[in-house]
């Protein structure tokens, strides 16, 4: 392998593949990126067995192509070394199972590995992926993901459920103590319902890599997902197991709805929590005439009360305990002005919304403080 | 005690004294921050029994003061309750050993502890203070203080050495593999010598509230320092002992002496680290001609040789192995585009300076590598 590229070009590249290397040396060959120089340009592979990442650069965007060739580099130190390389123009070139990179006043020579010992991972695509812009996933990932469950004790719900029907896409995450879920419209007529289960952390991976412009591709299999979007391909593993049916557990008829100013409310559960423990994070929240009022009173600390002006439906006053971390993380994820409460009793699961756009909806479960 | 005051007037305040608040609970009444108003206006103060800051709100940047009195407030969660308040006016009373922090939306009531408990800290001051301006003293902190040990096994190594006589301030900081001193000028005539070593964690909180405008009074004391600036008061504990005499550990001939371009030369060692072992971080300089080369060969990753042209004083070549993080960080302690490096040999101490300014010296301890 030899040939000469533009240090961005490469380390935009690298980058990409790198969110996949492996860090855990358990199979130290994917502590490498695989590099397969031939005419057409130059592959840029890594997986870390749960992910796999490949890109590629044509041989428009590389100098110079003198020799084609393949090998396993380093991952750790190339991306150190070729991000801190000033010049413009870099050598790369293999000499047996070293890998020199130089410039004219640098000169690197890294032990490389044998790239047939990189497993064969090999992409496939279908006739008829889904297709949307990238930012919609993006979004989705954002408004979703943080209400996947951390604990490993039911590993589907460190998931998150991509369900398709007819031109439905539904998108639910939960720890079962709270729930987001997003439903979109696709463009993409397909033949049979999908019904799939993302690890979150391959989509914490995937987001790093996501650019605000540009189409993305979604190919799904029996056991894995490949997103596809500019010459990235972007390989994740499937969750096996059935993911909870929400379909009871949202709630449809409630007691009162609650519309405040997001901001606001925000700010004064931001501020109550101050004062709770900061394992449980709980707090009171009480609607009484047209007044929201947040809570908390810690024995040792002190106490503490807030208040905003908000709008109700109808005359009906409740009070409710729940986790102000989760209801920041659920306002969080809304991009508008004004959101409603809707809310049936203080044990009642209750449900955060945008008062102008259904598609995304938070739930959280209270929590009985008697 | 009953007042009215901006947000912004008290929280500037509460940051000051919060650096000196024990995280630590050893002393409960010293996670707190004691306040006491009278007719002059508001005294805050903390300590963590190492450094004590006090500081005055005078009665001018008061809206109102309603009843004097004193109280000592839990110091965690009244500095994030009055950051995260939104309003501009903030009311404070105390009710016994309760003080209340109202707004019109937002009421706090925090347990405070009586402020006889908080420990009585007298806070001397000199007739003839030392002053110099503030910025003075920033760089001094930060041109030295990364040299000093983070090693307990020699304490008197983890404080900072401020030597003054007649009208020389001299500053050393070593951890006995490298050394950092800085020379000033005082205007203030003194009586006596001074010797003091100040603990570097302290001086790191004292840079935290430190401003690039305005004098800073030094009032020395025995076993103390009092820094007085603006309205605050900072006291630290000196470290007991007798601070290593350096002056025939810097040589005071040399057989090449070496300009080269500052960050030409960081930006190689930085590279040339990058493949060496990250406990150690040995690498290899040479002068040959009129190159300076960084090399580094680690068996199990690769090796690594760097060159910038430099200029010298004679044809002497060298060869010399040292720790590239020392290096860096001694570099980096300089404001200069060019800096000398005066060496020996390759067991010999060797020194960095400016090029054009004598006020800084660097000094690091070879390492060897045979």
């Amino acid at each position: 392998m030899n040939f000469k590229i533009k240090k961005d070009v490469l380390l935009t590249n690298l980058n990409y593949v790198s969110k996949a290397v492996s860090s855990k040396n358990v199979i130290p060959i994917l502590s490498g990126i695989k590099l397969v120089l031939n005419k057409d340009g130059l592959h840029l592979e890594a997986s870390d067995d749960n992910i796999i990442i490949k890109t590629f650069i044509d041989k428009d965007d590389i100098i110079e192509i003198n020799e084609a060739g393949s090998i396993v580099v380093p991952g750790k130190y190339i991306l150190d070394i070729i991000r801190k390389l000033p010049n413009e123009t870099i050598n790369i070139e293999t000499d047996g199972l070293k890998i020199l990179i130089t410039t004219p006043s640098s000169e690197y020579t890294l032990n490389g590995m044998d790239s047939s010992e990189f497993p064969d991972y090999l992409l496939e695509l279908n006739k008829k992926p889904i297709i949307f812009n990238q930012k919609v996933l993006i979004d989705i990932i954002n408004q979703t993901s943080f209400a996947a469950s951390l604990q490993e004790s039911r590993p589907i719900l460190t998931g998150i459920n991509f369900k398709i029907k007819d031109n439905t896409l539904e998108v639910v995450a939960t720890d079962s103590y709270r729930l987001s879920r997003k439903i979109i419209n696709i463009d993409t007529a397909i033949d049979d319902n999908i019904d799939i289960v993302i690890p979150k952390v391959s989509l914490m991976e995937l987001l790093k890599i996501l650019d605000s412009e540009g189409n993305i591709e979604l190919h799904i299999f029996n056991n894995k997902i490949v997103f596809k979007f500019d010459h990235i391909l972007f390989q994740s593993r499937l969750l096996n197991g059935t993911f909870p049916n929400i379909s009871t557990l949202i709630p449809e008829d409630y007691t009162l709805e609650v519309t405040s100013d997001l901001n606001e409310l925000y700010n004064i559960i931001d501020r109550t929590s101050l004062l709770s423990d900061s394992d449980k994070n709980i707090i009171q929240m009480e609607i009484i005439n047209n007044e929201l009022i947040t809570t908390c009173d810690t024995l040792q600390v002190g106490k503490v009360e807030e208040r905003i002006i908000v709008e109700k439906n109808n005359n009906n006053n409740l009070k409710i305990s729940f986790n102000a971390r989760f209801m920041m993380d659920a306002l969080k994820s809304f991009n508008s002005k004004k959101i409603q409460i809707l809310l049936t009793n203080e044990t009642k699961q209750f449900i955060i919304k945008d008062a102008t756009d259904e598609s995304l909806l938070q739930l959280i479960v209270p929590v009985r403080t008697y």
